[in-house]
């Protein structure tokens, strides 16, 4: 885990590079056809010619199989290596792939060298001009890429180093059909989310939403990296919080766009909050009928809810959410940087999500929990890469299987009918949305239990996680008939009968479940103290 | 064809109310069950008790192909004819099908008097309450439903009269996958429509979107059918023409959308031109992330264009169109009635997208359109309708294939490159689509022969079309800088090239068809006289 894997063709640099990075960043280097040859007693030529070409490639695979397994180290694959799928997937999954390139001139130039490479054949450059292009388009995949050319190693390393994501990378797959992405998981990830729009975005025009507080924060590091990668991205900013999501701020997006000649291959980033995102989402959904986007969000609640799942939407006076498209982003960086200066407040809100999809789905993730909440808490990077990780990995399996909502993804709504429906009666923005969740679950988790469907086990590790957390400090306060006039409002509670998601037990909810409003206003009474 | 096909229970009044509207509407009157009768030389018991209810379902499927080889028949099917798919299908197939019902008790009573009905075991009432729900559900699916309890037949059958479709009825199904459905197109379909709300949204409320234009003309029908379906819709209008397509326009239908309660079981009905459609589909498209809608329009060109395909979208100051989403209606009416108002001059600007469709995809078309281009121009009924009969099918396959338009949906541009360019250069509103979009055909043309893709045989007949049609009687007055600008700045001329939809011959085009810019420009130059 966690290791640098090295890619790019041969004399691209791979070892001499590799070895720099290793010695100024204190990590093991290991050149993949040195331990091939060592494991097998023979030189890589030998081994062609023993094996041939696939008995090499099936050494190579449990070469790198064997060098995955350790931790932080560089490892300088061969340059055949990243074909073959199945390494592809390995090299990723956990780790961050770096291409190195040069141009075909200085390849060959830096091949003369007899060095045993027995695909150089008839001819270097012929081989070179022969095996190049296959090889580039896997290798211009990399999280990173740079060029050798007339630079020391020394500098190659050091500019290769101030780019590296930082204690960890995890990739998590969104498998919606047609609409496949990834969300990546780590530190400092500008560089990498700026090298996929490079990929995503050749030779389009790249336009940048955000709002005057994420921006303040986070967006020079963005603007540095993709000038780094060759990208003059424009910026547009809207207002901070919900005025974000009003027509208007809306209007002032599309304005942007047309400005910016943002046609259908552009592709629009958000750096920002929930809020950020989804108008700015809903802007891709409608921009050209539908451009594509990148979610990079900024705040531990849009990494973990907000951010998954394609809803876009805006605000309209009559409500929240009216008016919005599903639509998925082609791409999401969830940076854990982002989150130093992130609000205590805010920070704990978005612990009733955590504990929310820990609840309904993973029995394993609120055991984690319970033992880590005080190390998450405290923001300890391993904790908060675990459970972002994870709660991500929770939503993206559950919006996979259902992205449209016609069916499990309902589980998702647990603890929100009552969630909503207070922040309805307090006034939005008066109520923390992490609080109202909080207190949507004890509800919920009560109505479980009444109802006949929950263990006692279940709402009581609920508490515990949702009052260690903070998000029980404070009862709302909201007047009765108000919150029940929301709870008829909320558009969950369809055609009078009141729908709520009841967990079953730690690990498992059942979506609409009906429930005896005389016991949803008994409950309400008892656990708000109304 | 054009035959009305009853269906209902046993003893729904098939056979009395069917001879009472045979009689008024001098119509033939044929009783399935007892053609097939005398077909066997047997009662209909006797062939089930010889050949079981497998033989005469067999029996019936023959005798239905025969009887709807009539034209303009009142047929009355058996109670259980629908049930089988290949006859709802054949039913359906050019004719109308009109089922009655009655409420339980009364059909039992009328049942009562024997008539050799051999699935009415062990006793009425059971048989009734066994056979009567997965009846009834495929009965409601019928183009109009009737009560017939306690009304003479001879009220029912002139309220049956007054409601049905005249002059035939074509249905065009449009298979966008996960989208699937249907265009009606004929005359005196209100109330057809108004069926088709009813069960869509058998409990949720409705909304009708128009124009203060369209809805003075053809609002009134609507509302009564709706009424007398036991609809009550609320109606919302927009201003004529593009003004319907601004922003604030949207605006004010999400906020009737908002005071009505429309909620994402609602269903929106756009009944207008293509503006009117294209706005009301984007609000459909994005309120509450999508609800149903449906497409009545009133216009000939968006019948055979705008309505079909899903594509739906808003201006911005900076350009047409620029702000949609695809999303497909769930039902689409075309009424030909709607064009008896309609002025001469948009009459004739449909013709141009007529023949476009005709000549990018359908031989036998262009073939057609020859012949009967002066009935059609005439307003002929039959010509109206076979002529947008043939020119949705072509648009419905093309959708069908290619609904997001990634391929062969592009053919459909054919003549609009430079229509639009026209229409931008000539400045919007100035020229009329129709026109601009001749012009841009025969530009196209002239562009597909001396770039030898077509044949000289395709320009003529184009040529000779358009011009009957009197799309091409004035040259468009615009400036050849603003034209040359207009054309660089379409949405399909990217990144430099000039790619246009190619005529190969009369019924095939190519898209995505390089075009060197200087014979464009020779081209534009002749044809337009600049």
């Amino acid at each position: 885990m966690n290791n640098v894997v090295l890619v790019g063709f041969m004399g691209s640099g791979k070892t001499t590079v590799g070895r720099a990075l290793a010695d100024q960043t204190r990590r093991s280097f290991i050149d993949l056809d040195e331990e091939i040859a060592t494991d097998a007693g023979r030189s890589i030529s030998e081994i062609f010619a023993d094996e041939g070409e696939a008995g090499f490639r099936e050494r190579e695979t449990r070469g790198l199989e064997r060098a995955l397994r350790r931790d932080d180290a560089i490892i300088a694959a061969g340059g055949g290596a990243p074909l073959r799928d199945e390494n592809w997937r390995e090299m990723r999954s956990g780790n961050c792939v770096v291409a190195l390139t040069a141009e075909p001139a200085e390849l060959a130039r830096r091949l003369n060298r007899p060095k045993g490479r027995p695909l150089l054949q008839p001819d270097i450059p012929s081989a070179i001009a022969a095996l190049l292009p296959t090889r580039m388009a896997r290798y211009l995949e990399a999280d990173l890429v740079f060029r050798t050319d007339g630079k020391p190693a020394a500098e190659i390393s050091r500019h290769i180093d101030a780019r590296l994501p930082r204690g960890g990378l995890h990739r998590i797959s969104i498998d919606v059909p047609g609409a496949a992405h990834e969300v990546t998981v780590g530190f400092h990830l500008a560089n990498l989310a700026a090298q996929a729009l490079r990929r995503l975005a050749p030779s389009r025009p790249i336009m940048v939403v955000s709002d005057s507080v994420a921006a303040g924060r986070h967006i020079d590091p963005l603007i540095e990296a993709l000038k780094s990668a060759g990208i003059s991205a424009g910026v547009h900013l809207v207002p901070a919080g919900e005025a974000a999501k009003e027509l208007g701020a809306l209007s002032t997006i599309y304005g942007a766009l047309s400005d910016d000649g943002i046609d259908r291959e552009g592709v629009l980033v958000s750096l920002g909050g929930g809020c950020v995102g989804d108008v700015a989402g809903f802007a891709a959904a409608t921009w050209m009928r539908g451009i594509r986007y990148v979610q990079m969000p900024t705040t531990l609640l849009a990494m973990v809810d907000s951010s998954i799942g394609g809803k876009t939407a805006i605000n309209l006076p009559a409500g929240k959410n009216l008016v919005g498209a599903v639509h998925q982003p082609v791409a999401i960086f969830s940076d854990l940087e982002y989150l130093e200066t992130l609000a205590d407040a805010e920070f704990r809100s978005a612990l009733a999500e955590i504990t929310k999809v820990a609840l309904v789905a993973d029995r394993s993730f609120v055991d984690w929990l319970s033992v880590n909440l005080v190390a998450l808490l405290g923001r300890d990077k391993p904790a908060m890469l675990e459970a972002v990780r994870r709660a991500v990995a929770i939503k993206a399996g559950v919006v996979s299987r259902d992205p449209h909502e016609t069916g499990e993804r309902a589980i998702l709504n647990y603890g929100h009918t009552v969630g909503h429906a207070l922040e309805r009666a307090a006034g939005f923005g008066r109520l923390r949305h992490g609080e109202a969740v909080a207190w949507g679950m004890e509800v919920a988790g009560r109505l479980s239990l009444s109802s006949g469907a929950g263990t006692p086990e279940a709402v009581r590790t609920q508490h515990a996680l949702l009052q260690r957390a903070g998000l029980l400090a404070n009862r709302p306060e909201v007047k009765r008939a108000d919150l029940w006039q929301a709870l008829r409002h909320d558009k969950k509670s369809q055609a009078g009968a009141l729908r709520f998601v009841l967990l079953r037990e730690i690990g498992r909810a059942d979506y609409g479940c009906e429930v005896d409003p005389n016991l949803v206003w008994d409950t309400l009474a008892k656990v708000l103290s109304l």
